[in-house]
């Protein structure tokens, strides 16, 4: 187990000497930092005596043989590149937990009947594009060709420029697609991101689906006018109908504890923004994730009713728009149940919880019965240089993989070299 | 009367082609276009044969001369330079009722004990150097070396070359100090830049004292976390818990309805301010105005036992510093008894009100007994190209002016020439 450790720490630390910046890791998509990333990946790969290629859309896709070369692959995967001040763990810990599993397998020189495959996806972080999952969004036919011709990053990039430059030729991005039948399940490993697990003092989650988010948009328009002439009866302040607002929505969330729906309001910008000027407007965000479609309709609905009794009591104008509506995902009943079965087998008490960050894995459901794993995230953070989780952590993730993994691909021991 | 109306609407006029922009007129602090202004008024005043001339601070000061040549002055005038997209009315309409009630004066070719004067002072806005009614704090000696040689606009000319360039000389700028014995009284016009007077259908407001700000920062701050990735309760929502803090600081101020004591919330700036962060900080200001002392205290102390009751409450640290204490001026009692008989004398009803807003008027109240006046503003709306006052109001304004500037100064008409 040692060993093991070890070599985690050790490929991890590899990996993460690429792309340093002065405030954490830096590996944009399609930058030669990913691509760096991905070399060292496709070199520790070939090490390990796998096939290794990178598809049109710049994902990795290593593949360790079975003994029936056409079954369908068994996959693990994650990403590896980074927000800008990325951490050491988002996504990275997925990548080098998958490549311990595969040196375990030939550490004890196992055979599966079918292949097990490796995926780095290209372009996971939607930091550079403002989209995120690209690589795997390709992979399984979610992209288009006028979302690439329309994507630019900061700096003015087109994304097929970048692409371009990354080695990938936009006519054939979008033949990354894979077919239903070239998968038998696929599971990604990821940290937390999150506090559930350190608080509840437990060491892996089985994520039961993705909730992604309906982001609703606020205007809240009451009157600007001067801070020492206006009197509080004649104000149409648009901050305090605001922040009644917000409260609100916190209240509306907090009703929907069973069905851990979340609502947040990120963005919240007050306008004129002076200190003697009576705020005239501000614009909010809400984001409201959950795996319950009625539990966060019902959110909606309350917001909606809330955003209409502050109007009509403060006689302020409030106009609301939902900007995105995505479907939650859920997870295969069937991988939840292997993985379930791996950390009872190992004596490691798992947390079900759904998880409210997007992730690849959330695409490749859509090819495949998929699997998401949780390690701790330390104090929640992360797209942060303090980003941390136990390498301990990792290896009971890994433990666990592996032994879901083997029992997908009917694996069996030769020989234990070592 | 008419001729009057035709005078205030034309004079007006005359001044309000100086400075045209875009976006409202813009005549900022010791630039050209608030020279040219004073120029014009120079021109003006020296057509109704004032003696002018302009003080060290750059202040304009025309003087009607008395039949007792030391006696004190009575002093009326308001400003010519505006904010950056300011309207038409904001000091101007008190600089053109000035010089109405001078055109009067020589029009009935009335003789007076006291010298007579019309001021137009500098500088009253602070949008070019962050600081406000420099003339008038120059006159009174209220402005030091010291803040002389730290301002800077924006473009960061530093104030002691901005003066030089409009022909002032920073060695004897604070030389422009009057004395206690040079003034028997001062009063101003301005529009009120509020809606009290139109809410209240009134013409005509007796400005009772200035209600200077006392302003407060205050730092909330929580934990930024994923809004996905992190649930209601282990939130540490920096913005929920400010909200709350609007809606208390709002609820404090109205329970001083009696005093008229105001409390404004008009800087609030979330970070990091993406969507799917939940809040770590919120840094807002809050600007508390009152005439009566123990109200503000009282709304003080609310507040402060408000962030510690959140901060208490949420888990959150509230960090609360006070950035400003002025004391509130109260208005001369006797210029008050003079502008209520002249307002009964032409039977208009007056508003007894305090000024949120600062004005040159609460400077020259540490020289001499000081009255300020409010005429309406259409829907309240100042500093802003859509200011508007109706001319009849400004007749009315001048009216009052008229009678009490006579009485004070001991006027009597020799005999109407029109």
């Amino acid at each position: 187990m040692d060993t093991s450790k070890e070599r985690i720490q050790n490929t991890l630390d590899q990996f993460n000497v690429i792309g340093p910046t002065e405030q954490g890791i830096q590996r944009l998509a399609y930058t030669k930092e990913e691509k760096r990333a991905h070399e060292l990946l496709i070199e520790l790969c070939s090490q390990e005596k796998m096939n290794v290629r990178i598809d049109e859309a710049g994902n990795v896709i290593a593949r360790r043989a079975g003994r029936l070369p056409n079954a369908p692959a068994v996959a693990v995967g994650s990403h590896l590149d980074t927000v800008y001040t990325g951490g050491k763990f988002d996504g990275t810990a997925g990548v080098v937990a998958g490549l311990e599993l595969i040196r375990r397998l030939n550490e004890k020189d196992a055979i599966s009947e079918n292949p097990i495959e490796l995926i780095c996806f290209a372009a996971e972080e939607s930091s550079r594009f403002g989209m995120s999952t690209i690589g795997s969004k390709a992979m399984v036919g979610k992209m288009t060709k006028e979302e690439m011709e329309k994507l630019k990053d900061k700096m003015g990039i087109k994304f097929t420029d970048a692409i371009k430059s990354a080695g990938l030729d936009k006519q054939s991005f979008l033949n990354a697609k894979k077919e239903k039948n070239e998968y038998r399940a696929f599971i990604e490993l990821h940290i937390e991101q999150g506090l559930e697990l350190e608080q509840s003092n437990k060491k892996i989650a089985i994520v039961t689906g993705i909730a992604s988010p309906t982001r609703l948009n606020v205007v809240v328009l009451g009157r600007a006018a001067h801070s020492g002439t206006t009197s509080m009866e004649m104000r149409k302040d648009a901050l305090v109908a605001a922040a009644q607002l917000v409260l609100e929505i916190e209240k509306a969330a907090k009703k929907e504890k069973k069905y851990k729906t979340v609502a947040t309001v990120g963005v919240f910008d007050v306008s004129p923004g002076a200190m003697n000027v009576v705020p005239g407007m501000v614009q909010l965000k809400v984001d409201i994730r959950g795996l319950d479609n009625n539990s966060k309709q019902r959110v909606i609905t309350e917001i909606e009713y809330q955003c209409k009794s502050i109007q009509r009591c403060k006689d302020i104008e409030i106009k609301m728009e939902t900007i995105s509506k995505e479907e939650p995902v859920h997870l295969d009943k069937e991988i939840q149940e292997q993985l379930k079965w791996a950390c009872e087998d190992i004596k490691v008490e798992a947390l079900l919880i759904p998880s409210g960050a997007g992730h690849d894995a959330m695409n490749m459901a859509n090819l495949c019965p998929t699997g998401l794993l949780f390690i701790p995230s330390y104090k929640g953070i992360s797209h942060n240089p303090e980003e941390y989780s136990d390498i301990d952590d990792l290896v009971t993730g890994v433990d666990v993989l592996e032994r879901v993994v083997t029992r997908l691909a009917v694996t069996k021991e030769r020989g234990v070299k070592q």
